[in-house]
């Protein structure tokens, strides 16, 4: 593996330390995460919820909850309101979902008053680190929005290049894939990569340099472009963010990553005025970790942009 | 690595070797191929196409182009009309693509006199053995099938049934997989993946477990249905056959577990009266070879049922 969330993490070490306010802390899942950001000096965290079963929890992940604010709300979705207020009105940098439903959780999100919401459309991005590939990679859509049209997609690309700018790279290369590399009428996600390229090529999309359709060997090998006589392509292997074409590709193309190959993942929400976690039950504590980290790098961004 | 590719090889050498009927085989991609199959002793050929080119191509490649049958044909139209004629009049068990377009090769294919078509629709598999996981892999449809309807999945989980069987499978787990595992009305491919198992419950579908719609995770881990408290599924990490929803979901992850894992793979084209095999240029040679062996335990077992 290389060193790409290590090297995330110890530029997240040389920032001030953000703070997390979590919705509904009464999850051990969430406080385990919340626990092991705060000793590694990642991230500090604000406990909105039922006290009393937070501390019950906490002695049961072995947690010294005298180091973190609690905010006393029994009610999960009020306690959601006022974790995502204490964001919204800056008393933290990062949101986090604990023990509440996603859809209660994105409410919050979406709130017109307390809320995160920008003009643009949310999206989700999970940045990947694997085994044989020298750089991040960007997937996105693959666990929120299901159909993007192709005004979604213009969001997503905006959404997704800031979290690509807050790591560092400055002018990424988006790959709008899909099963071909050349337009086919007859598919729609060809017809409108070809498009979103048209729109970048115009200075509507901007930011990044954008290539598509293009198929994933092109997307992924330089070896590949070569085979199929294409390094008159502005992608040529280099790929940075792979923009899917429904959440079916997405999620599945994801899942299969996750688990055949040796890899480093982060995943966060991201078109909101602050970034949002949702870790799942079933990610490592490496993962949670590093996407309170990637969370933590793109707050630091919006904060200087 | 396991040794599934390996023991498929040899269990194909136990059988009478097969013979494969190349269209318009003058093309050196394809003439190693068949090259490296007779003297590893996996399959015979007859090559159909220019004698004058596939002489001089041989001679590049290091073929003794005198152990092969050559038939004169100079245009590759016609060639292939005479190679697929061969195999449907059974002088050869398997079909295999030269040098002519990929729409000239499923032409003859697809022709009502001498082709190889059945009641079936085409479909492409393609077989995978992962480091990690401990069986085949059947992956369906990443190359060929744009967007099978309903009524196409019936015909490729028959098709691809067919193939895993000549694997050895003799209940293959069929995994119509999708973003999430449960029926959402919104994701028509969910609702398609819940019919398919209905209709396999009814009898309609035979031969196979289905199980959908299933996320990538339950299919591939039965940690992760653990995790979901979902062990009363009939796939719990187990499937065999993995039903992609589209072409954009099935080539996009096919290409990255190509370009992201340790892996072997073979594929071939079936719901044919023979399997046809399409390798592309990139393809290895181990591939190229696997693929031809598959297509060989494919034609041991038409031979038989």
């Amino acid at each position: 593996m290389g060193k790409h969330f290590e090297n995330l993490i110890a530029q997240v070490k040389k920032y001030p330390m953000k703070k997390i306010s979590v919705a509904a802390a009464a999850d051990s899942n969430v406080l385990s995460a919340v626990k092991e950001a705060k000793e590694k000096g990642i991230a500090d965290a604000i406990l909105f919820g039922d006290e009393t079963k937070i501390k019950e929890i906490a002695a049961e992940v072995g947690m010294d909850v005298s180091q973190f604010e609690i905010r006393n709300y029994t009610d999960p979705i009020e306690a959601a309101h006022e974790a995502v207020k204490l964001v919204h009105d800056g008393g933290a940098e990062m949101y986090m979902k604990g023990l509440l439903s996603t859809k209660d959780f994105l409410k919050s999100i979406l709130d017109k008053e307390v809320g995160l919401r920008t003009e643009k459309k949310l999206s989700h991005v999970c940045v990947f680190e694997i085994k044989g590939i020298d750089r991040l990679l960007f997937l996105t859509d693959v666990a929120f929005l299901p159909y993007p049209t192709l005004e979604d997609k213009v969001d997503i690309i905006a959404n997704t290049v800031e979290v690509a700018n807050a790591c560092g790279i400055e002018m990424p290369k988006v790959a709008p894939i899909a099963a071909v590399e050349v337009v086919n009428p007859k598919m729609p996600a060809t017809v409108e990569a070809a498009e979103l390229t048209r729109m970048n090529e115009d200075g509507t999309i901007k930011g990044c340099i954008v290539d598509g359709p293009l198929s994933v060997d092109m997307a992924l090998s330089h070896e590949a472009c070569v085979h199929k006589n294409a390094l008159d392509r502005k992608i040529t292997g280099d790929a940075d963010i792979f923009l899917f074409p429904d959440i079916h590709a997405g999620n599945i193309a994801y899942k299969f990553i996750v688990h055949t190959t040796e890899f480093l993942n982060g995943c966060i929400l991201t078109g909101t005025k602050a970034p949002a976690i949702l870790t799942s039950r079933s990610d490592s504590t490496e993962t949670k970790l590093n996407s309170i980290a990637l969370a933590s790098v793109v707050a630091e961004h919006l904060k200087n942009n």
